[in-house]
C-alpha cells in the first residue's frame, strides 16, 4: 500500500566523486566545546582566482545542496542547484568571478559528517559526531579560504540555511566580506521551523531502521522514516498559490478516485517521488545535524541579544533578498534583518521579489532575482575594481 | 534518545463509555459502491427535543474531534472540544436547543470504522473497510437524525471538516438544514492541504507496526508513525504568529542549549507531547480513513463542476465564519463558499474574525466566534419560532 522505499543499502561518499578535497590538520574548535578535527572538507571551485585573489564567491548551500552547485550531483546526475546563475556571462560569471562551493561540516558528500568514521572507535561516527551549529560550518569554511589564500572574499551569498552562512560570515569575519546576500534567510530560527524541523528528526528517529543512529553500522538505512521528512520538509518550500497551479486536485494518471489509499492525486505522486529520491543523495543523520545546526541559529543571541551589534562597524555591502510567497523564511525576518543592519549604519539594499515560488524561489529562473543579484554584484566588482579587463 | 512513544497496546472502544448508540439496521450505499451495514453509530446529545421536534443542531466533528463535545472524553479525561459553547445559557444554549453530536462514520469512538470486527472475516476490518466520504458521513448521520424522528434540523454547523460536513448536508438535504454553521472550512481540499494528509498517512504506513494496516491482529499499534503524523498536523493548526507568541525560541526547563537532539525547544517538547497524547485517544487506521475523505471532499465536483449549483433553490441561512490567521482553511476558502451562496441567491452572512489562534480558533475561547455564531443563531431561532418560553 505505501510505496515509500523500502530499506536500501545505505549511501557513502565515494572518494571518485569529482572535486577538491582539503585536510584540516589542526582541530577546530567548535561551539559545544569540542576540539575537532583533524578532518576532511569536499569542495568544488567554477572559474579562476584573479592575481590579486579579490574575485574569490563562496557559495553557500542549503540544508540538503552540496558543494555540486553548477556540476552534475554525482549520484543524481542532475545539474547542480545553482547551474542556471553559473558560466561566463552568467550572473555568477566564471570569467569574473572564482566561485568557491564547499560542502558543509557535517554533510555527507565528502566534509566531516556523522557517516564518517570515528578515529576513536573505528566505527562511524553516528550520534557521537558534535553536534554543530552555523557558526562552526562557518568557522570550517575559513579554514578553507585561509588555505585557498584568500584574505578578503569578495562575497558570500546562499540561500535559506546559505543565507544564515552568509550572514554569521560577515558577522564573524568582517574584515574578510566584502559583499554578503542572503538569499531567503534568517537572523534566527522561528518556532515554526524549529516544529517543522523536530517533525522530521522524529520522523528520522522514530523508523527501526535508524538502529539509534548506528543504522551503517548495521548496513541499514532509515529511508522510510527519511522519506517522510522530506515529504513534510518539501512542503514548506512550496507556495500554497504553486501547488494549487502546479497540481490542484488533478488526479494522477486516472479518471476518477479509487477510494483507496494509492496516490490518486499528482500532488501524492509527486511527494512521495520526492521523498523516493531523497534517500538514495542523502544520509539521515546528516539531516539530523543540519537541521538541528539550523535550530541553533540565532545571530543577535550570538552578540548580547542584539542583532545590530552583530554588524556593528562593518564594511560590508549587503543585498537582502526575500520572496513574496516564502512563508518557510517569510519577508519579515529578512526586514528584521534590514533593520537590524540600517541600525548599524550599514550599507545595505533590500529587494523582496514578487514570485509564487515559495521558499525555493531561490534555486528556481526567477528573472527579477537574478536581475538583482547580478546588478549587486556587478556593482560591488567596480567597487572592488574587477574590471573583466582585469580578469 | 528519541521520546515518541514505543509501541503499546491498541485503544478498543469500551461498551462502557457514556452516551448513545443506534445500530442501523439498513445497510448505506456508499459513494464507493459498496452498500455498507448493519452499523453503529455512536452520538451524545445535550438539552431536549421540543415537541415540535424543531430544536435540534447537529453538531459534526472535526478530524480527530469526536461525540463528546461537551462530555470529559472516556480516556483522557479532558473536557469536550465545544465545552465552553455549551450549556444553559451559553452560545449553544441546552435551554433552548437540542444538540447532537455523532462520531463519524470511519471514527474510533463506537462509530463503524477501521477497527470494527467485519463479519465477513471475524477479524478488524483493517483496510477492508470501505474508503467513505464527508458525503457518506452525513448519510449516516441522516439515519441517526430520521431515527430521532427530527425531518428538519435547526442547524448543522461544526469547524474544519466538520464545517465540510455542514456544508454537505445543506447540499444534500437542504429540505431538512434550516440553518447552517461551517467554520474554517473550505467546499474542497486544497493541494496543499492533501500534502499535509499524505505526509501523515505515509509516517503511519512507515511504521513497521501498522503490519500492513492488520496491527490490531498482530497485537500492535503503529504509535511513532501516527504520533509523528499527529505532530506535522498540528503544526497547520497553529498560527505562525500564535508559536511565536507562545513559545518562540524559549528552551525547556534549561538556560542553554545542549548540543543534542533532546527536546531543547519548548515547541519541541509541546510537539512531543502533542504527538504522545494523541496515540492513547485515537486508531491510526482511523486517522488514514478520515484523512482520504477529507481529500476526496470537492462540493462543485459532486455538482458538475458548480459550486453554486450545489445550493441552487437553498431555502437553508448560511453563516460562515474563517479566522485571520488560519492558514490551512484560510478565508479565501470561505469567500469562494458565500461567492457561490450568492450566485445561487442564498441567504449568507459571513464574518471572518481577527485572531492568532490560526485553525484551531474554533476550538479556543474566541469572544467574537462566540458572539457571532451565537448571535446568528439566536436570530434564526426567533425566525424558527424558537422562544425560550416555548421549549
Amino acid at each position: 500500500m505505501s510505496v515509500l522505499t523500502s530499506p536500501r543499502s545505505p549511501r557513502h561518499w565515494d572518494p571518485n566523486w569529482p572535486g577538491h578535497r582539503l585536510f584540516v590538520e589542526e582541530p577546530l574548535r567548535l561551539d559545544c566545546g569540542v576540539d575537532f578535527g583533524p578532518f576532511t572538507i569536499a569542495y568544488q571551485t567554477y572559474g579562476k582566482l584573479n592575481a590579486l585573489r579579490s574575485n574569490a564567491i563562496l557559495l553557500c548551500h542549503a540544508l540538503t545542496g552540496d558543494q555540486y552547485a553548477a556540476d552534475p550531483h554525482p549520484i543524481t546526475g542532475k545539474p547542480g542547484w545553482w547551474s542556471s546563475l553559473v558560466g561566463p556571462g552568467e550572473v555568477l560569471d566564471t570569467d569574473r568571478y572564482f566561485l568557491i562551493c564547499a560542502n558543509v561540516l557535517g554533510g555527507c558528500m565528502g566534509t566531516a559528517g556523522p557517516g564518517d568514521i570515528d578515529p576513536a572507535s573505528g566505527e562511524p561516527f553516528a550520534l557521537d559526531f558534535p553536534v554543530i551549529t552555523i557558526r562552526d560550518m562557518v568557522r570550517a569554511q575559513k579554514r578553507l579560504v585561509d588555505h585557498l589564500g584568500i584574505s578578503s572574499l569578495f562575497c558570500v551569498t546562499g540561500g535559506s540555511m546559505g543565507g544564515m552562512q552568509a550572514l554569521e560570515w560577515a558577522a564573524s569575519y568582517p574584515e574578510s566580506v566584502f559583499a554578503a546576500v542572503p538569499i531567503a534567510a534568517a537572523a534566527r530560527h522561528s518556532a515554526q521551523n524549529i516544529a517543522f524541523n523536530e517533525v522530521g528528526r522524529q520522523a528520522i528517529m522514530a523508523d527501526p531502521d535508524w538502529c539509534g543512529g548506528r543504522y551503517l553500522l548495521a548496513g541499514r538505512q532509515p529511508a522510510r522514516g527519511l522519506a517522510v521528512a522530506r515529504m513534510a520538509a518539501h512542503i514548506t518550500y512550496l507556495s500554497e498559490a504553486a501547488l494549487h497551479r502546479k497540481f490542484g486536485r488533478n488526479l494522477q494518471d486516472r479518471h476518477a478516485v479509487t477510494y483507496g489509499f494509492d496516490a490518486d492525486f499528482q500532488v501524492e505522486s509527486y511527494l512521495r517521488h520526492q521523498g523516493n529520491i531523497f534517500v538514495d543523495r542523502f544520509d539521515a543523520n546528516s539531516y539530523l545535524y543540519i537541521t538541528r545546526a539550523m535550530d541553533y541559529f540565532d545571530l543577535a543571541a550570538e552578540h548580547g541579544g542584539s542583532l545590530a551589534r552583530a554588524f556593528t562597524g562593518t564594511q560590508t555591502r549587503f543585498c537582502l533578498i526575500s520572496f513574496t510567497s516564502d512563508w518557510l523564511f517569510p519577508t519579515a525576518e529578512s526586514r528584521a534583518i534590514v533593520r537590524a543592519l540600517n541600525a548599524a549604519a550599514a550599507n545595505v539594499s533590500f529587494v523582496e521579489i514578487e514570485t509564487d515560488g515559495g521558499h525555493d524561489a531561490f534555486l528556481l529562473h526567477e528573472p527579477e532575482f537574478f536581475k538583482t543579484l547580478g546588478g549587486f554584484l556587478s556593482g560591488c566588482a567596480e567597487h572592488r575594481g574587477l574590471t573583466r579587463d582585469q580578469q
